[in-house]
């Protein structure tokens, strides 16, 4: 999940010092506005990793706005032994009213998060916590709060180098405490608690945004924009549907048209940030990686035949397998199916491939399809194209609202959840090509006679949508690759190289799985 | 919770003779529109006690309906072992398309509740799984499903009599099994953990109606009403939306009428069904109960002695109380809790009289004032008047939309659960008197000079709404009355039996909470 804050995006000194004049203008217009009609609150919240720069978004954005109608509240982790309220009691008191802007550090996620990587809570009891955490955003949220959560994230190294660096500044060293060391040593388990935490609260109504900690000017404008776009949002939202209401609207028509103005003026001004946004997690692919002609039959057949093995150890422990594949037309998915297939016994598995839902299928829930092709105890099946129809095509396409598509990364979770529990190895690929090479690919497709069948229209009108697609791509892996179900990028130039990277990890998933050494 | 499904409903058989006709009509009439316009599915969930009607009612709605366009779904909880598949799996597996109602016997929630009733779950996995059933339906309802459950109740005695009525008859007697009566033996535990399945998982996208299920014709009615109601409530809503987008609507708009007014004639028919309603758990109550001045004395100088000792006991021990008074005007709240407060250290409690909200209260969610005023560890914080204005003053005056006082019982019960976790014992009293006690007590007032700013003319006007604020009572008990915050119902049209009941009650509840034996 935070391999997509991991990225290395940033943003140069000169090009953040020439953003941010108008983005503060902008912050503080809204602000006022907000202030001025009194229509909803906002809550923020900060969390994450240590010394990702929680506290200095927060100071940042204090200085940029109005703090008269700011609240800033941070909570001492240390002194939960002392209240003598129940938890929540300080984060009803301390609520901001309609108008106001509440900033909020770690607060109500602090305590579930450290009690489970400190162990003292269990699985279940954690997820009740974060059940109770989701019981009360979402009141707020319904009584008109907008909610926005940051996570701050930073690798293991770079927390690391923070930290060493914020305790040699004299400045800043009084900054760095005992306990965040011995967080930094407990990195693993804080991340893998991390992970739970935001799949399982991330809520439309309340959605996390994971921030790349490392390039504090990325950090800020990252933050900055959000709250700006979903404040003018709501702001425009409530504009609207009273303006509805309303037969005198004339002025407040006006209003509308000249918000909507300077925002476009602000997006021209970020395209330092959009080029920032444009690293992805499939940016950071090693696309060159490749292997010979002989380098491959000699690992191909050694793997096929230790998944053969395996296959029928783990058929005779029930345990089940569901393969995903997914990628760009051309990236060579059927052909990775077809190596991992000759190795399986033809009575025990199941290729499905997907396109458009047919007449039942859209009559129902869109997982219903694929619901009804798990496989029994066992059994292997493998989705050709899968429910991530739903976060890739069918977003980029329209054929899916924001709303729906968005809701569908929990929706999504918890299915694969329900998969992990009963039994079943669950493996997801996304395999990459360039569009260098999906080019190469289509061209040689409308040469060969047999092949040209494969090629529509559509493939190549596809290709106008690449940076759209390769946005959602990133998007689906930063929601739904978790601890217990990730995502396996595989480099798809080279076709040898990709079916050997797609046999490689099955196999290895299924030893893990047969508690197998891995060898 | 389930002392509303205990009131003895009932509608004789003439009148449902009478009222069945139509209702079939017009359930045939919505199937079929609901059929070919295929916009959303139905689910129907019936669950509840053995015996109480769950099997009947889908057998009969199979019969009042067209068959060909209903699915109905049992499954055998004794082969669960035997699924191959992920538990859900056979849930999606068998969801109605658009335009056909699903009918689910227990379904989804038979494992949760009998895991936890025959000690397989501890509570904290029986929450997850319940939270796992919340976000399977709500993601059918996000989808579009209109989603109804019928919780089908019988008091333990009740339910004796129907298995044992069912085992005499040979027509019927191989219906009852040895687990039937194995049931009936946890009965108590049964319901303990029903109580917390039905709160946790009533979402306003998909509501429990608790039904009482001793008289057939009554929950026949009920079941068919509600179906009824809702169907057609959706598909006007989905008409009006259409409507909205078509210019040529006119014959759209036409027909909404007709529905409507075969609906209005559906209403009046079903005075029955309206008199039965009218039964409420203050119905109930046996308002003739009263005490001597004598036996009041003794018991009060007793009560209140004790009372002041357990609660220093209570103080020493950092066991906070909240006492929650709700009813009528004139009910005799206030002489209630002088009563109480003549037993407590002044420096330790603290009363709270709530009207309409400040200013500064509007401008947050409706509990933060509430909030705000829960006591510290060991204190006792009274509430005269609290949040459950929200669901009865708020309500009947429009103050509140339906939806906002519709998911107030969840937020309620979350609010006070959070309570009852930190060590703080939570008394809920309903004082009540009868119309004409309060009429009798409104006159004095009026000739009392030093009460009569106690009466004012919406004192007066709220008796015209005696009937609807009685319907709002029964329904805060039915879904906010669970065995950790159980309303305590005090008949008051005796004031000193009242007050008595009202001590009795605290004390019972403190020195459970002290771990004393009770005297």
């Amino acid at each position: 999940m935070f391999e997509t804050a991991e990225l290395g995006r940033s943003i140069a000194k000169a090009e953040f010092k020439q953003m941010v004049p108008d983005l503060r203008q902008e912050l503080l217009e809204l602000q006022d506005t907000l202030h001025k009609n009194k229509r909803f609150p906002v809550i923020l919240i900060f969390a994450g990793v240590d010394g990702a720069g929680k506290g200095e978004t927060v100071s940042l954005l204090n200085a940029w706005m109005d703090p008269r109608w700011l609240i800033t509240r941070a909570y001492d982790d240390d002194e939960d032994g002392d209240w003598n309220w129940p938890e929540f009691w300080k984060y009803w008191r301390d609520l901001p009213p309609r108008g106001r802007i509440g900033m909020f550090l770690s607060a109500w996620y602090s305590r579930p998060l450290l009690d489970r990587v400190y162990g003292k809570s269990n699985d279940a009891t954690f997820v009740n916590q974060l059940e109770r955490i989701v019981g009360f955003e979402r009141a707020l949220a319904r009584d008109g709060a907008l909610i926005l959560k940051f996570w701050m994230h930073l690798s293991r190294e770079e927390q690391e180098r923070r930290l060493t660096n914020l305790e040699n500044d004299p400045l800043t060293a009084a900054r760095v405490n005992k306990r965040d060391w011995e967080h930094w040593r407990m990195y693993d388990s804080f991340i893998s608690a991390a992970e739970q935490l935001v799949s399982r609260t991330n809520r439309g109504i309340a959605p996390w945004t994971v921030v790349e900690g490392t390039d504090s000017n990325y950090r800020s404008i990252t933050v900055a924009k959000i709250l700006h776009d979903a404040i003018a949002h709501r702001l425009e939202e409530d504009q609207n549907n009273g303006a509805k209401n309303k037969t005198a609207a004339t002025g407040k028509k006006a209003k509308t048209k000249k918000g909507k103005q300077s925002r476009d003026a602000a997006t021209t001004n970020g395209a330092a940030y959009q080029a920032a946004r444009s690293i992805t997690v499939l940016s950071g692919l090693k696309m060159e990686q490749q292997l010979s002609k002989v380098q491959y039959k000699e690992r191909l057949i050694d793997l096929q035949a230790r998944l053969h093995r395996m296959h029928l150890s783990a058929k005779s422990k029930n345990i089940a397998s569901v393969l995903v594949f997914e990628g760009p037309d051309a990236a060579g998915k059927g052909g990775a199916i077809r190596r991992i297939n000759a190795a399986l016994d033809a009575r025990n598995y199941q290729v499905h491939g997907f396109s458009a839902p047919t007449e039942e299928e859209r009559a129902r829930h869109y997982l219903w399809r694929f619901w009804r092709r798990v496989p029994s105890a066992g059994h292997v099946t493998i989705f050709d194209r899968s429910w991530y129809g739903r976060v890739l095509v069918e977003r980029v396409e329209g054929f899916a609202t924001e709303d729906e598509w968005r809701r569908a990364y929990a929706e999504i979770n918890d299915f694969e959840e329900q998969l992990n529990e009963s039994n079943t190895v669950l493996v997801k690929y996304w395999i990459h090509i360039t569009e260098d090479e999906q080019l190469a690919r289509f061209k040689l497709r409308e040469k060969t006679p047999y092949k040209r069948w494969k090629l529509t229209d559509e493939d190549w009108r596809n290709r106008d949508k690449w940076d759209i697609y390769e946005e959602a791509v990133n998007d689906m892996v930063q929601y739904t690759s978790t601890s217990a179900a990730p995502w396996t990028l595989v480099e798809g130039n080279d076709k040898r190289f990709a079916r050997i990277k797609v046999l490689e990890t099955y196999c290895q998933r299924l030893s893990a799985a047969l508690g197998e050494p891995a060898d």
